[in-house]
């Protein structure tokens, strides 16, 4: 493993928001991004975190995200809304997005909001998480560029498509899971690459089609559960893309260089536990829930059980007090950064 | 194989709701839940067919479910609301909570109607399939009873609840994704059984919660995709029992006779696709993408690459004009419980 470089949450977060900044994005908005994507990294998901900033990046300068975007919220009924990014960076308009569900939500009961064209959402995990820390459910699906086998074909059929779903808890963390619909994500064949590793069964297939374990050959991902995971995929484009009427499977199928292009949609639902009970009574069941699957007879007793986002809550305070690790390529990239943009560069240790 | 009897759907659902009417369940109660079974039959889905008509009279004969429910509608909020089923068969109580979560996205752009204390809700596609019928994007998840492992520990931990998505195509059947959280269901291991086949790896524990591939030993079904597969259904029986006040996981490992007793929770979302784009272009752009993944280049050359919900659209057109095919042993228990209650046998060929 190569050395690892490690930053506080608070230099990281002043560094990123200082990187998008300096690439015309407006103070509060450099900011969001920044928390979102230094949580991923606090929680341990560091595939989703600061190492994507690079990435942003290239797509302001090739003009496919916008810092200062045109971004619109269209109310379209009492508990539906579009927010219409115009290729703002995801956590600007999911932030946003989930902001206006949580608001809506407070007077419906439950409020479904669409983001339509926006670039990298980040974790997705952050923004249900804003409903569980508001006291409400919060439900999120994501829809993009194909990079995952359908079910029964050969080479990127659909996209990995995460689901997140965030409930408050009150002894535990709250519950909060969010998952890719393949195996294992594209980005962890490189890990396996590595490491020497083989990949599982059923998680890869290679250039031709043919289901393979062998990292350097792997291509594109195999949907979890065969035809459910791909199947979920395709619905998620249907209620994310064809509900905002920017759909990307098929203009990706027709081949064009816009339909090639990186773009994503996503759909936030909040939901008001209140207007069913209340919510301390809601959060007692949910941990007594939580107790009995803790409780259960463990398959290896050197392992504990574990709840959705348990392990991600911890890693989340174990980093918060002792910083943030990250890969010396990932930090050098970013300081390389910061100093054309004339930033300082935070101390690291 | 043993032999099967074939049955016409007109006669199946006179014989079932004529079933249910000699329960004491109303005309028009005993016609919905024949609507629900026969409807999983024609779709080819005979585990939750008319073989459950013996489970519902049991529930009924202990009390556990009751044919003259006093159901009542709470609508909480302008967007939300429970149907509290008081025992009601899940076929009576969900159908009211989607015919209830359409009239209400009507309004409101969407719809979120939860369940509370049913028995078998039968194939949760039904419900969801009413809204693509009536031109609504349909969502639900059912939680019951711990069935399935929960990921890492051992014995039934949680529920193998479903997921149903439902989206209206034009050219293509409407999109119907009906998937359980298991691996293959419960009952599916009788199958493996009666055909000598070995189960796939990972989808069973033995008694002793060791995974296993040998249908005689296998004893619990394994979540599709490890803690994806529980983390749904855990976060399913949150959204589903904690939110209606009637949670099922925390009593059954109680271990009292109430925790065991069976019941289900649901939630059925309707969205109206018409607060976002007209129905017709959504249609359109639904099209397309199904057109697209159709023409994906298939795995196995001599199979078809399909959509969610297309094997059923075409075994319900066929079982409509050919007739259902049942196992003899159902068919001598429908002949023998109509019989009883002095109902005509209808004719089989």
């Amino acid at each position: 493993m190569a050395a690892k470089i490690n930053v506080s949450a608070q230099a990281l977060r002043t560094l990123v928001s200082g990187l998008f900044a300096a690439q015309g994005v407006s103070p509060t908005d450099a900011g969001t991004v920044a928390d979102v994507l230094v949580w991923a990294n606090l929680r341990g998901v560091d595939s989703h975190g600061v190492s994507r900033v690079p990435r942003y990046i290239e797509l302001f300068e090739r003009g496919e995200a916008k810092p200062r975007a045109d971004i619109k919220v269209e109310r379209l009924r009492s508990a539906v809304a579009v927010v219409d990014a115009d290729g703002a960076p995801g956590p600007v308009a999911l932030t946003l997005a989930m902001r206006d569900a949580i608001e809506m939500a407070g007077d419906t009961g439950v409020a479904w909001v669409a983001v339509r064209g926006t670039v990298h959402t980040g974790a997705i995990g952050y923004y249900t998480a804003m409903a569980a820390e508001a006291g409400l459910a919060g439900l999120g699906i994501v829809a993009g560029v194909p990079n995952m086998a359908y079910a029964g074909a050969r080479g990127a059929g659909v996209a990995t498509s995460p689901l997140s779903v965030a409930v408050p808890a009150g002894r535990h963390p709250h519950v909060l899971l969010d998952m890719a619909t393949a195996v294992i994500a594209l980005s962890r064949f490189a890990q396996y690459r590595a490491s020497g590793q083989a990949l599982p069964e059923g998680a890869a297939l290679d250039a031709d089609g043919v289901p393979t374990t062998d990292p350097a050959a792997a291509k594109v991902p195999l949907p979890m559960g065969g035809a459910k995971g791909s199947g979920m995929s395709l619905v998620f484009e249907l209620l994310a893309g064809c509900l905002t009427a920017n759909p990307i499977v098929s203009g990706y199928h027709a081949g064009t260089p816009e339909g090639r292009r990186h773009r994503q949609n996503a759909t936030l639902i909040a939901v008001d536990i209140s207007a069913f009970l209340p919510v301390p009574e809601f959060v007692s069941l949910v941990d007594d829930t939580l107790d009995a699957v803790k409780a259960l007879p463990a398959g290896d007793e050197s392992r504990e059980v574990l709840i959705p986002g348990e392990r991600g809550a911890r890693t989340y305070e174990e980093r918060l007090s002792g910083g943030v690790p990250l890969p010396a390529k990932v930090w050098a990239g970013l300081a390389g950064q910061a100093e054309k943009a004339g930033l300082t560069v935070p101390e690291t240790s």
